[in-house]
């Protein structure tokens, strides 16, 4: 780790700026892939799957036996736990929904928006180290909320041939439609063009790998939306004096060890605090099974000693992190002067890793600086608010002067002749 | 225009296809100009204005000199034209303002979400035949209430190396602190990647030809979001025996003078109905300005005769509308059957022209069967929606074993150990 003492401020933007990881060209490969799930689906589905996950697939959706396989094999205690993380996460998104306000904008003209579901949606959740069920929860609830009629699901099959079971508990749990041992791009391809097995959807959802990233965006292409641009998982550490040097190296390495890409940034007004947390780190270090990530992802990580907690704003707000955590005194009081970052976490006792599982707001959040456009995952991602109005003759004839006037100056005469025959009709 | 009674269902899928415009690939000439504005910043958009538009720009900032010509210029019919459709636009977006609610999600777990401004975004006007200003209003006016701190505006400048003085005046109207005379792929570059003169912005906004749509995506690969995808306007008319046929006509012939690609489908239940809009919109059409371009519109348009008015709305979901007008009997009681649609007007003196300019809600929608996974552009798309927590000693005493328990079966045990270490220093 990198320690920065009283940095100038003209150096902040260049403090901010992520490192950039090599992208191999890959568009070239994905594009193949899409064709030829295009052309071939379920047999391209089956020709991927024996050439990158070595599995030989009779069939591509997930029976009913293994999910009832799957339900079996889940603990008890783990289903408790699950059950506890749902609720919460249903809670919060079901306080997500638009109330629909009737706005009379000018006497007789009446707008308002109306929230409709995403009919269709897919999921993808990666195989690998780490099985993510807890992504399923964050993108399945607020589906499930949201009302989407179809919720599929992609997930790459594992040594055995099958897809995690504990992926599989928690879909069918949340319902989802169907499931599939699909993975990388070739899954991203399949959700987008649909196959004869699996439905096409108009959106999809889910973290991945690079090819995974690159396939995403080559679906947006076709028309296909997307949850938002992929990155590194960050956390960014405010911390004053007040702050627990223990927590705070906690909350760092539960950050670094998600990737050795990860990014970690800590900043503190306390000498002391900085050492100390330091220390802990490298201490705590030590003792975790992923130790060999986290230590390649701290090597990029910055610890820096700034002026003043107004300073350390300044340099969060122009960083923009997924993960923003308050170790201070009063975290409230600051909390309007934080401009970007996708979730906020305030005080000694509001660890990163409670929004990552249960606290209830979305683990789904905008990284590599994304924070400054875009939102995280909520209800609104699963759902388009359409705009809805209703004018009366009185509407018409208060409003009709006004759009014709505007329908002439940009020269668009028959915008105006709709309003014109209608105020004749109405004299 | 083809009239089509009575189609099979089976039909609906291929009826709904819009037609493929052919894309030329200048994906190479809109990554070139990206690496000139790059490169040579404001001296290569001077020499693109020079190439593309035929003008040697000696400033490509728009003086206080030239506004105050502007605003000069715009008569005061105008004038009070675009006060009345700003304060209704004002109105509704204003509506949307999300109201923070705290959430208990389970006993001293408290979850919210706070708005925040997209700091810095830029809007695209193009010139061309129709000066839209009306445009200007529907992006600067949300920008402005959520409180976008840098707000700025290209577009190309005219024949005269001004751009067009209604553009201007509103533009000063609603805030813009900056005004360039850039067009097309240059302007997206120059607001992408800032230039000595164009400041670099978080977000991206506003129609354009094929090169700006181009440019838009290409700018999404740098990490510049967009608002949406572009494609040509559409309209979607469902009418029963109640509508008015010279109403109809007219609607349908306003979003065809839009552009020679629009599309126009016309749904009705009735056969009496149908001839008279079909020889309404013949009879309207002699008379408009822009009658070539309507009439190349119609081409493609489709008027429809069906069995029922549910299967109007089945079809008019499966095309997903861009605009859809219902002028049909009590309209509201088929509203929720509607469920993909960027935004719908009711009745017989709601036409389409009132929502393009003034009625209050928003004109940019999506087109192109985008209406299935997204929204129109409103207040929710110059904010982040930030999610903020707050856990207290009882809540992580009430959350801590889920979260230990979902963090050990993902194989994160940092993510664990973050909860362990409060949970002790606890008791």
């Amino acid at each position: 780790m990198k320690t920065i003492e009283f940095p100038p401020k003209n150096t902040f933007n260049s403090l901010t700026k992520r490192p950039v990881f090599e992208k191999n060209d890959i568009e070239n490969l994905i594009k193949g892939i899409f064709e030829k799930v295009e052309n071939e689906g379920d047999n391209a589905l089956k020709f991927y799957a024996e050439k990158f996950d070595n599995q030989i697939l009779e069939a591509i959706e997930v029976s009913e036996q293994e999910i009832a396989e799957a339900i079996n094999f889940v603990d008890e205690e783990l289903k408790t736990a699950i059950n506890i993380a749902k609720k919460n996460i249903e809670k919060f998104h079901q306080s997500q929904k638009e109330i629909s306000l009737k706005i009379e904008t000018i006497e007789g003209v009446v707008c308002w928006r109306e929230s409709r579901a995403i009919d269709k949606v897919g999921l993808y959740i990666p195989g690998g180290t780490a099985p993510l069920f807890s992504t399923v929860l964050m993108l399945a609830v607020p589906a499930q909320i949201a009302g989407c009629k179809e919720i599929i699901l992609c997930s790459p099959p594992q040594k055995n041939g099958k897809i995690n079971p504990i992926i599989l508990y928690v879909a069918n749990l949340c319902g989802i439609s169907k499931i599939f041992k699909i993975g990388g791009a070739q899954a991203i391809a399949a959700m987008s063009l649909g196959t004869e097995t699996v439905p096409k959807v108009y959106k999809i959802f889910g973290p991945g790998n690079q090819f995974v990233t690159e396939a995403k965006i080559f679906a947006q292409k076709l028309g296909i939306a997307i949850d938002m641009p992929a990155g590194p998982s960050e956390v960014l550490v405010i911390a004053d004096e007040t702050a627990n040097p223990s927590f705070v190296a906690a909350d760092l390495l539960s950050q670094a060890e998600h990737g050795a890409d990860s990014q970690v940034v800590f900043l503190t007004t306390s000498k002391e605090i900085l050492e100390k947390v330091k220390l802990e780190t490298e201490s705590q270090l030590q003792d975790l099974p992923r130790k060999d990530i986290a230590e390649k992802a701290l090597e990029n990580s910055s610890f820096i000693l700034l002026n003043s907690i107004k300073e350390c704003i300044e340099f969060s707000n122009e960083y923009a992190p997924e993960h923003l955590i308050l170790s201070i005194e009063n975290p409230e009081n600051i909390l309007s002067e934080i401009t970007n970052a996708g979730s906020i976490f305030l005080g000694n006792y509001t660890p990163e890793s409670a929004g990552d599982y249960a606290s209830g707001t979305n683990h789904t959040l905008p990284t590599n600086g994304n924070a400054r456009a875009y939102s995280g995952v909520s209800l609104d991602s699963f759902v388009k608010k359409i705009t809805i109005q209703k004018i009366s003759e009185k509407g018409i004839q208060n409003l009709g002067k006004t759009i014709e006037k505007m329908a002439a100056e940009e020269g668009l005469f028959a915008h105006k002749n709709a309003v014109t025959l209608r105020l004749q009709e109405i004299q």
